[in-house]
């Protein structure tokens, strides 16, 4: 497995040399932006440890850490939407990640069924923000897929 | 000064309902994503607290928290590369925020003066994964804006 060396302190090095070097947070995470390559569409936000991260771009299948079940997520393991990666992004401070995916199976990514988990716009309405659903087209039906419970 | 509520435990309306209820994590931030308007590049990561995401529905113009100051941001204060909203989105579970902007200026976002944060490719190289520079061009000398300290 892709072991990665800590992150010089020297920004230079950090923003210019050729080395990966992800700064991981306090819980050892990054965040990894997921975007539809067909389009540039946003797809979802999560989070990676090292061991997702170095998955991911050893097997080209896109990885996460699930903070809420505290474990490996290989994305489309229960729905079949998996993600091939076809481009991966660092940023300058090396703590984000972009992933450029081709979404299998529904074509959907957002556990509620629809391709985008972005699927509510804010809107400001008499000084109050709320959201209206931009986006309802169900690509599969959840409770299906991943049970009731 | 536009107030959120807190989150409802329950998932349906957090998902189906209209009421934006940011889910800050345990340091007050949600994720916030920016793309350009024009052809949907992602520019920057960045992260927001509810000061920082009230001031941007309400002004138009984006404001992070930023953690190195420990401080609200107003993006473009110092190298005048504003970021104007165009459209603002919200994802699923309501702990990352999508923003559309134009951004003024230099039509750069990295404060190393290239277009979007992301300049770099991760590509694996003999079992090593490396970085590699594919936008080098500077629209502005950050030790001119930011100067040199």
């Amino acid at each position: 497995m892709i072991e990665f060396a800590s992150p010089s302190t020297d920004k230079a090095i950090l923003e210019d040399s050729g080395a990966l070097t992800p700064k991981f947070d306090a819980h050892g995470l990054v965040t990894a932006i997921v975007t539809d390559h067909r389009d540039g569409e946003l797809l979802m936000v999560a989070h990676m440890n090292a061991e997702a991260l170095a998955l991911t771009i050893e097997t080209g299948l896109a990885h996460y850490y699930s903070r809420s079940r505290k474990a490996l997520w290989k994305k489309g393991e229960s729905s079949g939407n998996m993600q091939s990666v076809k481009e991966i992004r660092v940023d300058c401070d090396q703590d984000a990640i972009w992933l450029k995916v081709e979404v299998a199976g529904h074509d959907a990514t957002c556990h509620t069924g629809r391709r985008s988990c972005f699927y509510r716009r804010i809107e400001l309405d008499n000084g109050e923000a709320k959201t209206v659903i931009i986006d309802d087209h169900r690509h599969f039906d959840p409770d299906s897929v991943y049970g009731k419970n």
